[in-house]
């Protein structure tokens, strides 16, 4: 056990949990962050006149602030609270997408993008018109922003990418993407569930217009994300969903709408979602995510080595992979893999990981997923090493 | 204190929260759920091939069928997790809404619902073209019926009304409404916010087509809630939001929608706030909502009778109402009422309540409320009234 690894209480010794990338155990620090919101400080936001509610709705705008810290926003009323990236990317799509999207406009996604970066484009479809380009990878699973750059032209209005791959890791540039979009008059949103774990982000250094993640990927509580938007560009989208809060005034010939971030949050928020998403980015950051990278890069290039010494082991996605490896083994079902590995304990994902374009592109059906988080140590990389062995020697 | 107040950790000796239609205060079973699910058991769903998963997979289907049994449900298959109450509405309203409406067509909702049942189906006007009709309330503030038997023509393709008014506690007679609605062929839904903590419901002995509640309400998390709809109605609407695991099959070409309620649950789910919300339907149902309903009317009674007695308070709404008072004081502002209580530690609220179109019928622009849990007893009316002639002496 490394030294972080005794603030996960839900992780016991000798159990593996090399599942993060699908969702992150949590520190003790989160879960009592939680525990101190509906055990004593519980209260809705936003609208009670007395002191409790005034203090719940200075710490849920404090949660607000601590997220725009963490991605070096501008402003905090650039950050909204969603349950999660989906979420965000759907109300980009619906709200953004719809009111500047056209027939004749193009999106260009890339070939290894989650089902959340996708579908939510191909929803909105029908109703703009839109088509989607799908950007190629390199040899190593690369997003391929050479290719992205011959492919991207002025019809192309939104560019929307992952910042780290869910399967294979692989690392964005975004700044240069970024810029590839720019220089044709497109906007683009990135997807940082996996990113912001792993190596943070800096919205304004990147210079992208949309950003999205993930709370219980950040080890924080399910139910909580952000979106992020440049101000100008939030400001000026319509509404998505309707309800209280969000509001200006309400009456049954003309409703007005309240100013961004609030327009976007009807109803009563996932309050304490929003403070446990707090402590997590407090824990993240005290860490520090140079340090968290480093750990998993040294624990990803472990297992590559390991695994890469298995004859029948193939891995997929680059070598600087940021704490995803994703393999498969000839003749062997993934789903196979993740059941024999359970039994010694080690937990890692089987699957499409919801990305099945990029199975498709691989030409497989799943891969089996080892992904790492803070907790994670050289013990883990010997269980994982040790039961891929066994599931040859079972199949072999 | 009441027997059950000792449940609720977050309400200290002396503090008395009246402010229960807004968000309820947790029992330590909810947090301590909770609290088990983050720092024992917790997994992602749906997707892991480790047992840990397999498990959480089981609890989180055990917490839609807790669900479903406490609306007595056809079948889990027919509750969707979503956010809240409000996120419900903007899902019907958004899919079946704008499969089903058209130019022409006609919903009623009635003058007392709060935004969150009316600004959903404004919001969808410019995409189809229907009209919204406005039911009147009868003197004593429960929705007219006659009137919408009157109103009701083959126009209408849906009737949507609150089950309990959160402003004057009034309550709906479901089933005639249903009749109502049904008979001129349209569908019925009913927003239960304030029902189930109090009166529950019965989706099958009222007969209606959807209904919708928030967990936070109910003594569950934030973040959590649900969305029943009828099993036929729910399987032939569209998906709404895009995402992992509501797909079949995902291509560039063609993505294919999973069954409901998969289809509507885009994304990771708010997992442990849907095993927080079946602790919270457990403890509700452990106490037995006729008790809490005779206890909640016990203390509306008390509570009218003790503020009816001050000459310069008006009370809004009908004497049987559901667990909520309303009132105002002549030349007070309710703020003034709420803050002034608030230094005696008595907490309310004070606005209008997310029903600006209500306020404009009593031609007010704000009520002050009261409103009761399991936890109140009649030493809280007690310090209600005591503060109410506080604020009566400092404006007489």
């Amino acid at each position: 056990m490394n030294a972080w690894a005794k603030d996960f209480p839900a992780i016991p010794e000798g159990w593996h949990y090399l599942d993060t990338a699908a969702t992150a155990q949590k520190p003790r620090q989160v879960i009592d962050a939680i525990e101190r919101a509906y055990a004593r400080d519980y209260a809705t936001v936003h609208r009670g006149v007395y002191r409790r509610s005034a203090d719940m709705t200075i710490a849920y705008e404090a949660a607000r602030a601590r997220v725009a810290r963490f991605l070096n926003a501008a402003s905090a009323d650039e950050v909204v609270f969603v349950r999660g990236a989906t979420e965000a990317i759907n109300l980009v799509a619906q709200s953004w997408g719809v009111a500047n999207l056209k027939a004749g406009d193009r999106i260009l996604v890339s070939q290894l993008e989650h089902h959340s970066n996708i579908v939510p484009w191909q929803i909105i479809q029908d109703r703009t018109g839109v088509e989607i380009d799908v950007c190629p990878l390199t040899e190593d699973g690369k997003i391929d922003l050479d290719a992205a750059e011959a492919m991207l032209t002025e019809a192309h209005k939104l560019v929307a990418f992952a910042h780290v791959s869910n399967v294979l890791g692989s690392v964005l540039d975004a700044k240069r993407a970024t810029e590839l979009a720019h220089r044709v008059g497109a906007k683009i949103l990135i997807d940082g569930c996996q990113a912001v774990p792993r190596i943070g982000a800096d919205v304004q250094a990147i210079g992208c217009d949309f950003y999205v993640f993930s709370g219980h990927k950040l080890y924080g509580p399910t139910g909580i994300g952000a979106l992020w938007a440049k101000g100008d560009i939030l400001n000026a989208m319509p509404p998505w969903q309707g309800g209280g809060s969000m509001i200006d005034r309400v009456t049954f010939a003309k409703t007005t709408w309240a100013p961004a971030p609030q327009r976007f949050e009807a109803g009563t928020p996932n309050i304490v979602g929003a403070l446990g998403l707090h402590a997590a980015i407090d824990y993240v950051e005290g860490i520090g995510l140079p340090l968290i990278h480093a750990h998993e890069a040294a624990l990803v290039k472990a297992a590559r080595e390991a695994l890469g010494a298995i004859n029948s082991v193939k891995l997929f996605g680059p070598a600087d992979s940021a704490g995803i490896v994703s393999f498969a083994i000839e003749g062997v079902h993934p789903h196979d893999i993740g059941t024999i590995l359970d039994e010694g304990g080690v937990a890692i994902r089987a699957g499409h990981h919801c990305a099945q374009p990029l199975m498709e592109h691989l030409d497989i059906p799943a891969t089996a997923r080892a992904s790492f988080g803070i907790h994670n140590d050289e013990a883990d990389v010997a269980a994982l090493a040790k039961g891929i062995e066994r599931v040859t020697r079972i199949f072999g």
